[in-house]
């Protein structure tokens, strides 16, 4: 059974990364996975929240947003309070994926708000904001080492989050829209360059998974995490 | 290095559960997993969302609060809707586990709320949620069957939640508050009485995860998931 | 006319107090007043409001909730925010009946909040939130005095709160749920062991009542609060 | 001891009644009760709420305002929807009152709006804010009439309130705001022109106080509503 | 053609301004505009918003509301805040208008709130709204310099709004509400004493006009501003 | 005295428009007027607001919106609903403008949302999100007609939008951020292809200003809107 889109199960869709996309913000990419679109911001605050009020330790927020028309049919602006919880979930998942990945203490007592706004939702969307932050966050580290804000990058190593899923019994990675509304389990990885997971997030849509499923879904989310990483040490060779 | 409250690794808090706790709802449960108290209720409306208006099939919704002093510390009633991306996070987790567990078509067009208020908090609040909308939504099936407004218990096997975690390098069942907050993983697993997966949540708190402890956690909610299924299949004899 | 549970129109429901019911709390109280059931707690803060800051005085304050399914229909979460108005009017009461049963002056710049959840309503939740309150404050404050913070417990004297009403021409004395609903005159009244009124709210439900009726349901409501006032001498002896 | 604006303790303030203050409302009253002032308009919609459909019975909704500087200070319009506990009782009470003074079943299938909006305010809005509805109310209604739309004005019998208090251990009758601010006990009554209770609510603000204070505040009232009740049958001589 | 209420093109409606409206405001007036009634206070604030603290400059912020009944239908209260996009652009544009005409350096760090509220609208309610708060604000720098807050009024000129617009093809001055609403182009304009600009907002409703139209409106609004003017010279005869 | 960036005062910024931006929505546009970037999408929506339904008549709605890293200081997300009072003045004038130049009657009982949200803010971004919403609504007809849903394009004639303003004294066209923040009046002009005018806004910003100010303002205008409608009409050669 070959893909809607030609793919075989375990090839990605092509991704772009265009990173400086927005002149004002300290880090940013546009990341393109397929049709999927995301601009990444990083803005540096020079305060931490509350309850790391004096402790020498930084932060890192995410936030998550989508344009009205992203989807194929719109989604009414007013109505996106109510229907929040998508939202909220997504966006801690990218704050978390990216504290973990970052020594806060070595950053200072600041805040980096990584904001991640879908342009076009094609599948992917919180998998490609995870990879799109990692770039943004870099470039933003890069920023505030060159102004000898910090000493080094603070990266404990690269990152990057894909989505795999089972298909008509195929487990397959990278699912876009069409794949993601009839897969019967739906699952988020996020993994670093050694191959160690971050976080998982697996779910069955229509049946449970039994642990053998499981394991082939998180080889898939090896090849393409790794895929990706190979991408991010081009756009970043120093080792962190 | 015993545990806090001097349990072994693979050992859970007792669990009681106290059903029919509210006279008014078509199910209910206190669930109590050492000092983490839940009620659970099962709520039955006789219509379902928009989007499924004559399809034949019904819906499970789940919502979760918490008391404001369930915690050690109060948490004021007029923050909770500011904070609310933890609480939309654990009632979609909760809605979600409990929808891949019940044949939606065979409860026809109602919709079952679950309602899960944390009355006390002792970590796996969510997981306790889970297992106790289970034992709610089973005694209101058997009301709906009762009353002949549906045939069969829909329900597709028997299904119980726990979170696991790696504490000082020792993969633990079942984390109470203390424990929780010193893990460097934190996981929440959703299984079935065939060992399958409805849902898995692992975070890297502090540091990533290798694949080999993510077997050895599952292998610990696996172990923690048959037991209180073996206490679900006391309560609910007849074979689903 | 008997009333619908067989009791006499001058008789309580059986009330029972269940103290310490949660760990955390500075002082709790379970209280069940025939089916209706609420949990009240006391939670210290160690600073008041702005405009009490460095006068030397406390603050109580109240809160007052419902479970979604505390009722017989399911009273869905979303939706309380905007029919708050009867939830505004009760913990208005519970506060102000509170406060002027204490000696701001006597527990020093802190706030003590009374949370009062209702689990299960069968008509008396405000009542039996201002008696529950009572004691959940009782052991904040003994908690306060043990720990050296206040030198007495600071309240003038004991109180508690019921309900009475007029149901076919005959005043009754704390009304159920079903009662509730057909009474033509509906009254909470807060008292003191002392006999002398904190709090009075009567309402006309059908029909303008006459004074000396009014008179007749005063001293319906003496004889209920200085029954749950023996109750609340015996468990806690010392003289306040 | 004179009371502060030279007034007997049994004296109301000068009370002034401005009809039709309103082009567009059917029914509308400026009250003026010393330097309180409040606009009163009575809207027709021909509509019930959801729970009134197709039981032939009306309904009478009231809402309460202030303007921003009705006030000595300020109070900001950003602020009124959080500090909004007691804009929620004062509208409850003013609805409870009025509707208690309608026959509902004689209105049709129809619901009055009565919006009081204090323009200025020196104590006692809420009783100003039911006898000003009254009067839009009674012009309402006879608009309905006029109309051909009902057939009697289904007021069971004029109604008004006042305020009264306990200043110095002396009780005393519409209480201004500088003496509201000094009043141990606060009582706001809802009396009929035969003398009968609609509503009554007494708050001991410093101290509790005894049934024979009670009674003595009734008097007050009885005496304050009577002299209104005497203006507004002035105003509607036809027997209600 | 004449005009529904017999006026000339170029005629404004009766206008009256009742000062000292409010007995707690530093500076009040009800404006009245043919049925158009508008209360306006202005509130001296001894502080400033955090972008002006510590520069050595006031503020001046606006406010606008309706009172549910102003109009021909009620608007309902709860709705207010969802249909608030007219409600902004009006008070951003009388905090704008007046701030353009005072010198905010010269009043201190202090704000003065204009509150705007409409009792009664029939066309003209912002621009009512902006000459009404030009008295009040008058009034309320008068006070400060009385009390030697500040030492000169701090206005540049004295300035008036109108409205203008297009009905029939013949451009008319002081549109009321019948007429605002069958006009082509409707036209807010505030100007000064001496003939500038301080605010112009002109939309085409139906059709596009011609830059000679839009002359021709002007010259009207110069008319009426002027007029308007003339009674606040004689208000306030100390030249500014 | 040169502009900051080079330009005569009667010189636009270079504008790019990149149709067909969005795979989803019916017609899209991204329009980048220097460095101001907005992405406009029109989508069909077949109903019409309660108020049209039955008429014949559509309706044409638009919403403006902008990352929270669109500008130098990053805008958090959560504080938008309260500052909106800007964004509401935005849309509603983008709405406006575009009913205008569009017979409502001639698209049938639909909606057309036109979606503005500004991805980088270099000054202009309302009169950009004008002209672009130009393009997006026509491309969106275009759809309609190819489908056989419409017979011609609806649309009068073209328009588009420029900002004008005066710094030190001299007019200018097309003003980026930098030069708005001086400019001492500021004026957003919305004009046809036939030189008429759809929406004029000027406001003075530190000084009034006179009408023949006005006029150069307004002939500067003309120059850039005939500008872009050179642009437009090359896009849409077809008459409209």
């Amino acid at each position: 059974m070959p893909r809607i889109d030609g793919r075989a199960p375990d090839q990605m869709r092509p991704v772009k990364f265009t990173r400086h996309c927005n002149k004002y913000a300290e880090g940013s990419c546009l990341i393109e996975v397929g049709d999927t679109r995301v601009i990444c911001t990083a803005s540096i605050e020079e305060r931490v929240p509350l309850f790391l009020r004096n402790t020498g330790s930084g932060w890192i927020s995410a936030e998550y947003g989508m344009l009205p028309r992203a989807c194929s049919t719109r989604n009414p602006r007013d109505t996106r309070d109510r229907s929040s919880g998508r939202t909220s979930e997504i966006q801690r998942l990218v704050g978390r994926a990216l504290r973990a990945a970052v020594d806060l203490k070595a950053i200072g007592e600041r805040t980096i708000w990584l904001d991640c706004d879908v342009i076009q939702a094609d599948g992917g969307t919180r998998t490609a904001s995870v990879t799109g932050a990692y770039v943004a966050l870099m470039d933003a580290l890069t920023h505030l080492r060159k102004n000898g804000q910090i000493t080094r990058l603070a990266m404990y190593e690269p990152m990057a989050a894909v989505s795999v899923g089972i298909i008509g019994g195929v487990p397959m990675l990278d699912l876009n829209y069409a794949e993601d509304s009839q897969a019967a389990v739906d699952m988020n990885v996020v993994m670093t360059a050694s191959g160690k997971l971050i976080e998982i997030q697996g779910t069955a849509e229509h049946m449970p998974f039994t642990r053998s499923e499981m394991n082939a879904l998180l080889s898939l989310a090896e090849k393409g995490t790794q895929e990706l990483i190979a991408r991010l040490k081009e756009m970043f060779p120093e080792p962190v």
